[in-house]
């Protein structure tokens, strides 16, 4: 005769033939209970609450503590149906999904389980023989519900306070919402099925949001928004500068963010019509000062030497304080950081490539203002955070811009000079992509020297007329033209950032490597990520010096790992607690404190050779 | 030769020979360790951690747990001097002092310990070989300082914004001040003497708060003043409908306490040359309405059946929330309540009087506008609440006033009659306290009969002239004048509130006493709690019948139990502890679902007898 298993708390039943194991009903009914030892009852992970509970296997006395075996748990391997029907609540950390992360071709299995869970309760109302209070009554159905304790369940003034309300509006119906053992939402009728959270990447210079549910994984939408806090400077030294010689000048700058999350939430929610009240947690990343302008926190000793933050582990907070636009008590929780230049958007790359799990010896170049530079493999990372400035950016160039459409951003020179653009528009500047291909190319065609001079007509007799007209000079000054119809050229000078840049970096990955020490053969791959990364010309980067001469095919892309990071660390409480770990296994490098820093930036402001191997 | 022991977190060192316990040498320094066995070994409580720690013997390995035992904590009882100098970190659950609570001759011992520590700590300033953040600069001094671990400790976002300047304001050398593992101050300078606490009782008439030094257990300062809730309605009933009726009523009733507990503040701060930013923790104890009222919480529900409220279990919350003068990050505890009109201050009676511990059987009357009744001991505990109405509080009496000074509050009659008031002044009006002697006096003189009548001229012929005249009688309504001079006099109606309100309380009396059920000779003792209490003539209510007929000595007044239980549950943990078990222990009776309730309250309105055995 087959006996039932009523699985809580998703309120699915199973039922099978006495012999058979929580474990295997489980299976059938399609919910996933963690068990590495794959059911042998050795790794204790798959306890569960079991009512009624049955006496306990020496396997189990080992595996749970005395405590909890009093409580009803058992291992679900282990606990067979034998003569009744069964009640198994299956507590979070028991819990497992399964997700791709896919990071163009690099996928990572994550367990996915968020500290949210909700509850349709349907309470008795209060009676003169049952006089509980509110809350009393709330925690005992909540606690029966979840398999928590009663006293272990806590609940903010700010919900009590609409308790009694929503338990009448709710006719005693009620959707309970838990950030692990913390009340934190209660919402009339049934609402289970709508848990949602949200993933931001921080940058200094785009803010991305994306939407997803978080009882599924499925990413619902996204949206993203120019940071606004560029109006107080490009680069993040000269807003760290803004909060301390302006009054509220940090105030003027959390607000001008913070308008933008919520503009970024509105739009999420608006394209997947979902309401803002059922996003119940938020991760964010971003760099070192822009988490610390972003939660308010003094930012000056960032930018003075010894350059301290005030915070490394994850700061988590009630989202409200910085004024979200999400469920009351949601929680808002902000990466952890490395140092004060390598912040928690290098740590979500980490995770997201999985650097510090894999044996696969990889470079992994993070191009933007700063450049990180992180290097290692689960026997030991090492990062540093190299100055570039910010001509990759496409700033202090002559007719530098962003990679916005116009941007000048593929040069090709055959027997002429072939110019594309960022959506095809009519050339308006060149961004940092097309600065990197323009010196690459002119490099390749011998017009700019390994020292990074660009010659002039009468040095290059050989080069076809079309191209030679297009060498001007002016002031002394040489400069390229791409576009003649609108006079868009490459100066000397912008070759001379180009040179800064790059060989900031690339002494960078020379300290680095040196640090392990390996050899440039021993190295599995280099992975570029962030906007700038993505698009750069591999054979170009390599050409200027910027990356290390490897064969062309260890080069890969990995998009923004900021972003793929910071969801996964929103979906998962082990990735959460990796992130916490990866700045207490990260060895960071001071630049400007080792000695061969500067020697090395100088050989590199050099171009290795015009011709590739 | 000697070996030091450094004790920790006070900094205090004692040596002695190899062969000594680290007990014996605390007990030399006068540090207190919990030893409930006398050192044996066998209770497991005087457990501490020890630098360099010595191998655990096999007592140590049956009373501490694995996890505890690897991070270094040993019994200290167990522990001896052997080779070497040791620190010892004693954890705050290891401590204790001893507070006797004086209760008018009851004397409960405590342990003080309360989840608030300070520590002075020198840190070392950042340099570029160390640039570890701020907050994990400091997590690692307080951990060292406190033995709790790095990862435990937790900071507000408040704080953390503040961090880096009081460190450079104190030139690294600061106080951290822990509320269990939460960092909830940071001062510069050492501050580590300055620890307070404010104990409050909330009465519906009177709040009182007392200023404590929660490391010696100190009272610094009391202060009161009335409740300003009283403009809108004198009992509990009228305020919540005031929450009801009126338009932000709840913020009205709320803010004008916290303006008045904020007073309070001031004045037991000026009082003590103590600064409010040093106050760490906050204990109040009320009524259930009054408490739910001072949370703003929705009380409607208590006004009408079934009188549900909206908690049970104490509510922790931080200070500010509610504008609590003190400092930013103080927590505010609310105490724990049992029914819908059985409140906090009666917890606190009950813990201040250790009624639940004891073998003695005890009656507990706390006579306001309502008349909260206790009965029982460690066996069980049945509590009720009268509703009295305020005659007591000489409300609805036609010269009735509050206990103040020119209030009739003694009467003596002979062959003359004497009337004494508060402070000597000319009398004003009469007080609950005169009231209820008053109508003894009259009674024993058989001026009033046992059905509460007034007799007339007439039907006294055997009174001193002197007394007789006082007789009048007015369009039908006799009264009694207590003070010629003034005309101030006792009515008849007047009589018939007092008959009432004895009534009611007589009646939830002989109620509770059935419920155990108990002969009035095995009562060991009657408690007369609050202001009313404290003043009454025990033979005058022995007279009315407002207690039952017990000999004289087993009347016993225990002032304000709920200002010195909130000053205990303040005061330690363990009280604390013992408050949240109060309500699971106490069976509440709703006297109107009682059926003999109405019965008994008739036959209460009569006066038992003019003369006591």
């Amino acid at each position: 005769m087959d006996f039932k298993v009523l699985f809580q708390p998703e309120g699915i039943e199973s039922s099978g033939l006495p012999g058979l194991t929580v474990m295997e009903l489980a299976r059938r009914a399609n919910i996933g209970i963690t068990a590495f030892c794959g059911g042998r009852g050795t790794c204790g992970k798959c306890q569960v609450k079991v009512e009624p509970a049955p006496a306990a296997n020496e396997l189990e006395k080992k595996q749970i503590t005395p405590e909890r075996l009093k409580e009803g748990y058992r291992l679900a391997c282990q606990t067979k149906i034998t003569d009744c029907n069964l009640t198994v609540f299956i507590p979070p950390e028991s819990r497992f999904f399964n997700l791709k992360i896919l990071v163009s071709g690099l996928t990572r299995d994550i367990k996915i389980h968020t500290s949210i869970r909700k509850y349709y309760l349907q309470l008795e109302p209060p009676t003169i023989e049952d006089q509980r209070p509110d809350w009393e009554r709330m925690k005992s159905a909540v606690a029966t519900a979840s398999g928590f304790k009663e006293d272990e369940l806590t609940i903010s003034i700010y919900l009590l306070r609409r308790l009694p309300t929503v338990l009448r509006t709710g006719d005693f119906k009620i959707t309970a919402v838990l950030e692990g053992k913390r009340l934190i939402s209660i919402e009339p009728g049934d609402t289970a099925g709508q848990s949602f959270g949200l993933a931001f990447d921080l940058g200094t210079t785009t803010i991305v949001g994306s939407l997803l549910d978080i009882s599924t994984a499925r990413e619902r939408a996204v949206a993203s928004r120019l940071n606004p806090q560029s109006a107080y400077g490009a680069d993040v030294i000269s807003r760290i500068n803004h909060t301390i010689t302006e009054k509220n000048g940090s105030e003027t700058l959390q607000q001008a963010v913070v308008g933008t999350f919520n503009e970024i939430i509105t739009e999420v929610c608006q394209k997947s019509e979902v309401s803002p009240e059922n996003i119940y947690e938020i991760m964010l990343v971003g760099n070192t000062a822009m988490e610390h302008l972003f939660l308010r926190l003094p930012a000056a000793a960032l930018a003075t030497s010894p350059y301290v933050g005030v915070y490394q582990g994850s700061i988590s907070l009630p989202a409200k304080k910085l004024g979200l636009a999400v469920n009351h008590d949601a929680i808002l929780r902000v990466g952890p950081l490395i140092s004060g230049f390598v912040g928690g958007d290098t740590v979500a790359g980490i995770l997201a490539t999985n650097q510090h799990n894999e044996r696969a010896l990889r470079l992994f170049v993070d191009i933007g203002t700063n450049g990180e530079i992180v290097i290692g493999n689960r026997e030991g990372i090492w990062c540093t955070s190299a100055a570039a400035g910010p001509a990759f950016e496409g700033a202090n160039i002559h007719f530098g811009m962003r990679a916005e459409p116009g941007a000048i951003d593929k040069i090709k020179i055959t027997d002429r000079v072939l110019c594309g653009t960022i959506a095809e528009k009519p050339p308006r500047g060149i961004c940092g992509t097309g600065l990197v291909e323009a010196v690459s190319e002119l490099l390749r065609c011998g017009i700019i020297g390994a020292d990074g001079r660009l010659k002039s007509k009468e040095d290059l007799p050989g080069l076809p007329k079309e191209i030679r007209e297009r060498l001007e000079e002016e002031k002394g000054e040489r400069r390229f033209v791409l576009a003649p119809e609108t006079g868009i050229a490459l100066f000397q000078k912008d070759i001379r950032q180009l040179q800064l840049a790059k060989a900031a970096i690339a002494a960078g990955i020379q300290i680095l490597l040196a640090k392990i020490p390996i050899s440039l053969a021993e190295l599995d791959e280099i992975l570029l990520a962030g906007a700038f990364g993505s698009y750069i010309d591999p054979e170009a980067a390599l050409r200027l010096g910027l990356l290390p001469l490897v064969p062309l095919e260890k080069i890969r892309f990995v998009g923004n790992t900021a972003l793929t990071g910071s969801k996964m660390m929103l979906l998962s409480q082990d990735i959460k607690d990796e992130a916490e770990n990866i700045p207490l296994i990260c060895r960071y490098v001071e630049l400007f404190h080792e000695k061969e820093f500067m020697d090395l930036f100088v050989d590199n402001l050099s171009f290795p050779s015009p011709n590739l191997p």
